[in-house]
C-alpha cells in the first residue's frame, strides 16, 4: 500500500476553499482532513473529535513541550494546533491529509513537514473576492476591507507555495486540486516501483 | 494567453507509450507532438513535417553547428534530431509539446531545456513487459530479449525523470499524465497572476 501525502491548503476569507474541500472529498472519499485541538470549550452541535480536538491548556502546553503539534498559535487567549499523531497515522493507513491552514501556520508546517505539497487558492481578482465577501452579508463593511487589506498581503505569498490554485469556476478549482494529488503521486523520487 | 510547457515522454519498447500519447491527444486536441528532423530518406507513406522533417545531410550539419536542435543522434548511417523552433513556437502559440523520445535523448533535451518536464512510462512488472512484446507477434525470442536487457537499465534511469506513470491499465496512465500537465500548469513559481 502506497503512503498517503500531505496537502497544505491556505487562501483568503471568501476564496471559497470549504466548497472546493468539499467537493475534493467527494471525489476522494479516502481523504484524511486534519482536525485541530484547541484550549477553548465545545459550543453548542461542536462533537469532540470531529469539529476540534477539545483539550485542556495542561495538555496543549505539554504537547508543545513534547513537540507534538505541526503548528499552534495562539488567538484570543486560546491555543490551536495540529497534532503530528493523526495527520502521520492516516499518512500510514495510506491516506492523503488535508490541512486546511492559514500562512502563518503553513511556515510551521513546512519547518517541521517540508515534504507537505502547499497549495494556495487565490480568487480570480480582488475584486471578485470583494464581491463574494459582500454577498455572503454577514459581516460589516469595516470588516471586509479589513479582510481584503489582509487577503492583498497574503497574495504577495502565493508564490512561496508550490501550486497555486485560482478559484473562477469551483468545478475547474476542484479538478486542478485533484490533478496536483494525482500528480504528486505521480513523483519519480518517492514512487514506489519494484523490479 | 499562458505559455505552453514541454513534456519528455520516455518509455521501453512494449510499454504502450503511442497508445497513452494517441489517447492523452484526444482529450488534448491542442497539443503539439513535436516532429524530428531526419537525413534519411521517406518511405512510402510517409509525408514530410508530418512524420518527420526529411532534411539534407549538409542542412542537418549545419543546424548542428547553429544549435539549431534540442537534442540529435546518429543511427546506423543517418541523422535524427528534435529542431528547437517547432518545440518554442509550439509553446509560444499556448500549446503543450511532446517529446517522445529515449533516454540519451531525453538528457541532451534536460541540458538544454532543464524547465522541460520528464515523465518515464514503465510497465507494471518486467514479466508483463515480455508478454506483451511477446504478443506483438513481429520480433525474434532473441530480439526480444534484447529489448529486455535494455528496459531493465533504462528502468535504473526512471528515478531521475520528474514522474512516473505506471501502464498497469490505459486509461489510468492517460489520466495521470493528464494529471501531471495540469499540475504543472498550477505551479505556483511560474502561474501568471495579477493583483
Amino acid at each position: 500500500m502506497e503512503r498517503g501525502k500531505t496537502f497544505i491548503i491556505s487562501g483568503p476569507s471568501g476564496v471559497g476553499k470549504s466548497t472546493i474541500l468539499h467537493k475534493l472529498f467527494e471525489r476522494r472519499p479516502n481523504l484524511y482532513f486534519s482536525v485541530s485541538a484547541t484550549t477553548r470549550g465545545p459550543r453548542e452541535g461542536e462533537v469532540d473529535g470531529k469539529h476540534y480536538h477539545f483539550t485542556s491548556a495542561e495538555d496543549f502546553k505539554r504537547m508543545i513541550g513534547e513537540d507534538a503539534f505541526l503548528e499552534h498559535a495562539e488567538f484570543v487567549g486560546n491555543y490551536y494546533g495540529t497534532p503530528k499523531r493523526y495527520v502521520y497515522e492516516a499518512m500510514e493507513r495510506g491516506e492523503d491529509v488535508i490541512l486546511d491552514i492559514e500562512l502563518q501556520g503553513a511556515i510551521q508546517v513546512h519547518e517541521k513537514m517540508p515534504e507537505a505539497i502547499r497549495v494556495f487558492i487565490l480568487p480570480p481578482s480582488l475584486e471578485e473576492l470583494e464581491r463574494r465577501l459582500v454577498s455572503r452579508g454577514t459581516e460589516t463593511a469595516e470588516k471586509i476591507q479589513g479582510r481584503l487589506t489582509r487577503a492583498k498581503v497574503e497574495f504577495e505569498s502565493a508564490h512561496t507555495y508550490d501550486y497555486i490554485v485560482i478559484n473562477d469556476d469551483v468545478e475547474h478549482a476542484v479538478s486542478e486540486l485533484d490533478a496536483i494529488m494525482t500528480a504528486e503521486h505521480c513523483r519519480a523520487a518517492d514512487r514506489a516501483v519494484k523490479f
